[in-house]
């Protein structure tokens, strides 16, 4: 019986029969289970690829091949056959393997990701290099169907046909992103054969399957048999989501990360939590939105569940759109919307957004359409690590002119800036973009308040008056300085302020607070670097502010993964780091 | 005889027979000849679409119809039909019309552009919210062949076809961008009809061509039946670049915009000027380079001609690469290349880098390859305005953790720091991205010298020692200085600081500087949010210096088109706005 602690993985797995390889699908998939069921995570795309992992392992030589897989939470097998079996169970985990790929941590990965889509350009720049050294290395890309419809993976396409390189495109068809695949082209792809065939081949592609992707001999000839050929290829594997664990294959949606989960049965350990989603809180006040009036749209670039709107596309398909994997179209279409009077939330992550920076300038902010960009994820998301964190949002908006940057402090202000945006649209008051971040994860409310009538939160506010120490805080910062003072004996030196406004920075109200405080602790969960403690010294700087000024936020550097609260300790962020600050 | 500055275009077109808008064909394409003659700027695509513009607005009520041009520089035609002849003569000007489209310019304009490949993006969100009003508008993308096969163009129409959205998409194509169109993809368009049509057709469009697009009547008959029709169609039209001028249908590429011209044979006026653009620079560099290396590799989106690589992509084939209007594909692509160990320049325009913002982050610097950007048009460029102006990098890139970010401040400068990447790549030295940025047009030299033996240039220099104020300054800016400096007579009181170095920055350095001076000027030609004054002003914040700090950059609104040296001037950075500084 073959054993993935051995020594010799991946290079041994060339020599193994279809026995030995087969007892490794077991193998692999096993552990998969075993693994997440304990600690959570990735689950259902790494089940899918076992028999496509084991079987690249043993056509290609991995010491000179460049396997690039697409995103990477489809590569679990991949890890496991490339001697970090041991080391699996501290995945996702500080300092343990990466949730996804990660040229740091091991040779065999020849391209970090964790975004889509990126496979393609990636393996093609390998294959170019390699074909003018004449080296025979091979590049192969692993793409699944959500991803390679993306507009970049198009692009690489378009490029690879003309460009004859020599590279083989997987095409890991299982029908789904997170959410069912979306797109006119899905179709072709589950027709399968002559149509898809033809799409692929309008590319100068060489075409072949589908094959059934957990049919291992079959996987064997196949790649064994593309091996052989040059220029650029694709074979179309049809997979299943989930595969090897019932629960799994039924419900690929949960099941894409389904968190703790029993590992027979796959029934999930669901954590009552008595607490709100920052995404619930969307969801539930978009569809009150959508309900109400109906020029408002929603828009979502394939993260409908991880955002929150499953409840609003099913309900408003003619006012929430799920573009697919997208994010510039999903950017320009809200600017198109936002032209014909509509009120447009394009909801986003923070770090996803960064694909459409330059849509966000050219189609939304020079023209100054009223889009509203409901930034999920924004700050340090946890374990997703360094391709995820929502970190630099602040810093590549702040520079463009004419948005406006909201940082609501919690749930509740989160929902009341929704309803004053809207409002402030409904009276022809809106008329430029405007971000709107809040964190992953758990808010303070447990029920929504809805609509009441309060002052606006388009503005800052002066929250406790202290003695001597400032402090500027804003987004999910707050819960840190909340508890900070909560823990102080001496809290009456403090005072709190709540930074909502990002910009337009109000100058006068930060020299007001900065003069009236010999010392100032600037908090945020984004970069230092163009953040907004750096606009705050520049202010204290022409304002000739003699006082101390402390900037809490994120160094100059990728920050990896672990849970936020490990993360935020290790970049100083913490009630500790506060009180060393001040004692 | 019809006259195009008639008050009741483009309404009066629809009651045009067919005599007069075959006269309305003649005027609009003089005008924009005799025009683009006296003043440059772009022509070919504007030739093209002539006929296309007076169809569009004989069969498309303008009043309600949304006509969403691509790019904007083919829509010439259509702003001499929206009561805008009179002012023709202005266009790319400060104050006068924009050269692209523009929604602040006329309501005609639909959707503002500039950038391509928007269109069908834009017009389908028009699209989705007039088909919920039920208002019987239409929206029409007109998109040409090497801007549709750009990603995001791609997103749409997958997003388009399974929407049914009520949108025409007129395909523009004259095998052209600004150099001929590239891809896999080109084969199709160009062979027509059967394989092409079965292209588009899997994103479920319906498609109709293709047809001669200089064919009034026939034009006016497709669009009509298209009219009257629902869904996703598509017209294919082939056109000819730069049509009804024969020199600008026999060069193309030189034609795209031509500079000043003789109107009746298109002879150009050709300005001899004794000195390198730096554009060129690259350019000679870059051969020089892929000459003496074969691992040296070059990609262009799709801007060859304008980023003075055409002869380096004859050239060298196999190492230098034209990928198509495709960024994001472009700069993953240089990241595949840099994983192999060679030393990868992705020649990019600073507002076009925006369009690869996240692959910038995410498969660049995360993974510290050493791609050396080349960013062209880095600062104000000029006519072309607020979509163009490469503002926006500095302040971008600096959040990004790993990248070094240079700034030469002249031609000689430029060719030295390529020259010195090169020799520190070789030497396994360069373990990291490096953006390289430079403006458009003239430098000060007038011949090469080639590669001598200096020190490092990627370090900054205290160029010239002064008694009381210290200038500290970037690239672009020391033409500005110099010119100061030169007209001084108490030019002992100036200092002048070379800040090659933007990131990291030299924080020592600076501080040493400051502190040697009671006033200091920063200069820079990117925004001021984000950008590097305002660095040294938390610097100085952080030492608590006490003198002065004025910086100059460009101010938190989107830049108009005009004269760089006018636009600078608007922007308070000039010679005179230096001498009211310091007087």
């Amino acid at each position: 019986m073959k054993n993935l602690n051995e020594q010799d993985l991946p290079k041994a797995i060339s020599t193994y029969n279809i026995e030995a390889l087969a007892q490794l699908v077991v193998l692999v998939r096993e552990r998969i289970i075993e693994t997440i069921a304990k600690k959570g995570g990735h689950l259902g795309a790494s089940l899918g690829t076992v028999e496509l992992s084991v079987a690249l392992h043993h056509v290609f030589d991995t010491e000179i091949d460049q396997l690039v897989w697409d995103v990477g939470h489809q590569a679990y097998g991949h890890k496991l056959l490339t001697g970090r079996a041991q080391d699996f169970e501290s995945i996702r985990d500080f300092d343990g393997l990466s949730g996804f790929l990660s040229r740091a941590e091991s040779k065999y990965d020849s391209f970090g990701a964790g975004h889509s889509s990126t496979s393609i350009s990636a393996a093609m720049g390998m294959a170019l290099s390699q074909k003018f050294k004449n080296n025979g290395a091979q590049a192969v890309a692993i793409i699944g169907d959500a991803s390679i419809v993306s507009g970049m993976a198009f692009e690489a396409l378009n490029h690879l046909g003309d460009s004859k390189a020599d590279v083989l495109v997987i095409l890991n068809d299982n029908a789904m992103g997170i959410d069912p695949s979306v797109g006119a082209l899905k179709d072709h792809f589950s027709k399968g054969s002559s149509s898809i065939q033809s799409f692929f081949e309008s590319f100068k592609i060489e075409y072949s399957g589908p094959i059934d992707g957990h049919d291992l001999s079959l996987l064997l000839e196949s790649l064994k048999a593309l091996k052989s050929l040059k220029g650029p290829r694709l074979l179309h594997l049809k997979t299943i989501k989930g595969k090897g664990l019932y629960a799994a294959e039924k419900d690929q949606v949960t099941y894409h990360a389904p968190g703790k989960f029993q590992p027979q049965t796959g029934q999930r350990f669901e954590i009552k939590k008595s607490f709100l989603k920052y995404q619930e809180i969307i969801g539930e006040t978009l569809f009150e939105l959508c309900n109400k009036a109906s020029n408002v749209k929603v828009i979502t670039p394939a993260m409908s569940t991880g955002s929150g709107l499953s409840k609003v596309l099913i309900e408003f398909p003619q006012q929430c759109f799920d573009v697919g994997i997208a994010e510039q179209h999903a950017v320009t279409l809200s600017a198109g919307l936002a032209t014909q009077g509509d009120f447009v939330c394009c909801v986003i992550y923070s770090t996803f957004l960064q694909r459409a920076y330059d849509q966000i300038i050219h189609d939304v902010a020079i023209q100054k359409l009223p889009v509203v960009f409901c930034i999920d994820r924004a700050g340090l998301v946890g374990n997703d690590g360094p391709t995820h964190h929502g970190v630099f949002d602040i810093a590549y908006l702040s520079c463009i002119p004419n948005i406006e940057i909201l940082s609501p402090a919690n749930g509740q202000e989160l929902q009341h800036l929704l309803f004053e945006l809207k409002a402030a649209h409904e009276q022809g008051l809106l008329n430029h973009p405007v971000a709107l971040r809040y964190p992953r994860g758990y808010s303070e409310l447990k029920n929504l308040e809805g609509h009441v009538k309060i002052k606006s939160m388009r503005q800052n506010e002066w929250l406790k008056k202290g003695e001597s120490v400032g402090i500027i805080a804003s987004g999910s910062m707050h819960k840190i300085v909340d508890e900070f003072i909560a823990q102080r004996s001496d809290n009456e030196r403090f005072s709190v302020f709540n930074l909502r406004v990002l910009k337009p920075l109000h100058s006068d109200e930060i020299i007001t607070f900065l003069k009236a405080h010999q010392t100032v602790i600037t908090l945020e969960d984004g970069v230092l670097k163009g953040g907004i403690g750096q606009s705050i010294k520049q202010l204290a700087f022409d304002q000739a502010y003699q006082g101390k000024i402390y900037c809490k936020g994120i160094e100059d550097d990728f920050v990896p993964h672990g849970t936020t609260s490990i993360l935020f300790k290790n970049q100083n962020i913490s009630v500790d780091a506060l009180n060393v600050l001040v004692d």
